[in-house]
C-alpha cells in the first residue's frame, strides 16, 4: 500500500476520534458502563440483537416470537434516559460513518458501474 | 459532520483513485472492456456471482449444483488472461480496502470492546 494512503487513513481514523459526535458517543457510552442498572440492561440488550444478527448470518429463521421479544426489549430499554441517549448517539455516529464510506468508496463504485 | 471529517474523507478518496493499485485496476478494466469476448465472459461470471449473493442475503438456499456450476464459471473465465488479470488486481484493492477500513474503524472497534 502507498505511504499516502495509510497516512490518510490514519488522519481519518484522528479526525473522527475528534469530531464532536465520536466524543459525545464515548462519553454516552461512559455514562452508560458507571451504572450497573442501565449497563446490564444495555448488555441484555446487545446480546439478543447479537444473537439475531448472527441467525440472520448464517440464514436461518427467525420467528415472529423472536422479532416480538427484541421489539419489546428495545421499547423497554429505551426508557432508560442514558441508554436511549446512548442509542441516539450511536445512531448519528453511524450516519457519519455511512457517509464518510460512501465518499471513500466513490473510486471503486464509478469503476463497477461503467461495465 | 465537522467539516475535517469531510476534508479527510475526500483526500483519502483522492489518494485511493491515485495510488498505484487502483490505477492498476483500472487498467485491467479497460483491456476487459475493450476485448468483446472478454466482456461478455466476465458480464456472465458477474451476473452468477450476483445472483448468488442476492440469494445469500436474503436468506435462500444455495444447492450444491449452484455452487459447483459457480466454481466450474470461475475456471473457466480465469483461462481468459485478461480477467484473471482484472480479478487479481480487485483481490489486492480489496485487501487495501480492508486495511483500511480496520484503521478508519479502530476509534468505534475500542468503544464496542469497552462495553
Amino acid at each position: 500500500m502507498a505511504v499516502n494512503l495509510y497516512d490518510t487513513a490514519y488522519a481519518l481514523e484522528t479526525a473522527i476520534r475528534q469530531s464532536n459526535e465520536y466524543v459525545h458517543l464515548k462519553q454516552m457510552y461512559n455514562e452508560v458502563n458507571a451504572d450497573p442498572a442501565a449497563k446490564q440492561m444495555f448488555d441484555h440488550f446487545r446480546q439478543i440483537q447479537m444473537n439475531l444478527q448472527q441467525k440472520q448470518m448464517m440464514g436461518q429463521n427467525i420467528s415472529e416470537e423472536e422479532v416480538q421479544q427484541a421489539q419489546a426489549t428495545v421499547a423497554h430499554v429505551q426508557q432508560n434516559e442514558k441508554i436511549s441517549r446512548l442509542m441516539e448517539a450511536e445512531q448519528r455516529m453511524s450516519v457519519i460513518i455511512g457517509e464518510l464510506n460512501q465518499v471513500i468508496m466513490k473510486p471503486l463504485e464509478e469503476l463497477y458501474s461503467q461495465i
